[in-house]
């Protein structure tokens, strides 16, 4: 029973996007570089968010300027709102290639979504329609994510009708997918399985589920096992589990990609990624910012045995 | 559907034993005390090694002789060979509460069994055999881990037919339960589901299943959920997740108790543990040792909303 999964490789946006130290331009797309290179084929590129918000995204243009034509990956552009979507749109100008894909952010708390987005759940729905429909009629493919699915950090738990009423209002513009994240790293395996499943129901076939999960409390991995058991199609995760400080309490990263590979390709599941590449990748990583990255992979390394003449 | 798992606490074994720094017998005591004041009623307290091969377990009969005396809790103690059974039994002389439960080790691979006890496969099983047969004579619970059973550091990966033929040979004495082990932390949530589940139609009924997981890979937590689908009744989990060094290859600690404990109460498993009890243990213990201890629960806390009052 072989089983395959599509990964989106987030760390050029989500990863990089809590980091303090401004990447270079070059370094984002050498990180890109390297995600295709260990056969990532769909790619959070950059988020097109004001850079006041957001300064590590200011060249968000510049990043999608220089990524490399290739046929066989798609990049995804992050969009909080219309103007987003307008410069998504404005990087395939002139016939470039530009961003294939535009990525709306819905939100499953009125706290969270006031001080993201400046925008109550309702607010953002609307907004987020919009954004799909004319992400859409401009040739673009839109899919959305439901931050906050799990948990918010100011209201505390979310109710699984609020995310399902979100996810039905946002399925009536037919986005490629509606992924459901847990943007603080509270969700555990009984909740993935719960809040997909009942997801899985409510949409229609031709609307996939992906899933976004942070490693805050370690409980990630599981969470992508459960994930699979209830459907979901796709997977995020981010080279090195980049994003978080693992001193700050609630900043902690994504799922690290080379984590989930291990998990994945062991258990059966394939995913199209090279662990080899992926680990070379996040080696890579590790000295451009700088410190260690919370991946475990990166420290263990793949299963590999010593041998039996090594008698020490 | 609630469903009940227990825990055993292995800290004051597995999670001591491979740190350097020697722990005073009253800190092992306090430790142990810690557990059972967060819950824990089934504890391993000490390995019965001799102890130029572990140090940091040569005061076990020590250890064992200043427990609290509570009928609700069951003190394990490891047994390496007959030796290890007769110390064990020892504790008991003098009418003296002692160790409750001997915890033999068999090896699911001959590299590894002849570098860890100096035996093959066979004759692991076969001594297994006789110190279960020995200590149920003597009055004593007994059970049975096969170590390595999801990898071998040195000869790699152990083929399902090798542990599940030890396991039907070790059933033959009925011990109380039998455990899988993933001694070096290489296991996925595939290879539990496999393992757990051929060895649960194999098993008598009467003969409970308990996993062991380290986290070596980040796939400890993913483990435990796949188990407890697989039928597992029991997890061995130690506080902080203690005894590996995050910069040793291969040396990992276990799964951390708070981390599983928090991925399971909000999952809707009941453990009997208290969550802020066991991160308080987990804070003393961060102390004694002198360093950070694995677990990320210890670090990003409970999932506790902020609150909307707070506009920062």
């Amino acid at each position: 029973m072989t089983r395959t999964v599509e990964m989106v490789e987030v760390g050029p946006r989500d990863g990089l996007q809590n980091e303090a130290t401004i990447v270079s331009t070059a370094d984002k797309v050498a990180l890109i570089d390297h995600a295709i290179a260990a056969g990532s084929r769909r790619i959070e590129a950059a988020s097109f968010v004001h850079p006041k918000r957001v300064p590590q995204m200011a060249d968000a243009e510049d990043v999608i300027a220089r990524l490399p034509d290739r046929k066989d990956v798609t990049y995804i552009g992050l969009c909080l709102n219309k103007r987003s979507v307008l410069r998504v749109v404005a990087t395939r100008d002139g016939n470039k290639r530009g961003v294939d894909e535009a990525g709306c952010v819905a939100v499953a708390s009125d706290a969270f979504g006031l001080r993201n987005q400046g925008q109550t759940i309702d607010q953002c729905v609307r907004e987020n329609r919009e954004m799909i429909r004319f992400a859409k009629a401009e040739g673009l493919k839109a899919q959305v994510t439901i931050a906050t699915a799990f948990g918010c950090p100011f209201e505390g738990p979310v109710p699984v009708e609020t995310v399902l009423r979100i996810a039905s209002e946002l399925a009536e513009e037919e986005p490629l997918e509606i992924a459901l994240a847990d943007t603080i790293g509270v969700g555990v395996p009984g909740q993935v399985e719960e809040l997909f499943g009942r997801l899985r129901e409510l949409l229609p076939e031709t609307i996939a589920m992906r899933a976004h999960f942070h490693d805050t409390r370690n409980t990630g991995i599981a969470n992508i096992w459960a994930a699979l058991g209830a459907g979901v199609d796709v997977i995020d995760a981010s080279l090195g589990g980049l994003g978080g400080c693992p001193f700050a309490p609630g900043a902690a990263g994504n799922v690290a990609t080379e984590d989930a590979a291990y998990m994945l390709s062991r258990s059966g599941v394939e995913t199209g990624l090279d662990l080899d590449k992926l680990l070379t990748a996040s080696q890579w990583l590790e000295r451009v910012m700088g410190k260690p990255l919370p991946s475990k992979l990166a420290k263990a390394g793949d299963f590999v045995a010593q041998g039996t003449d090594n008698d020490g």
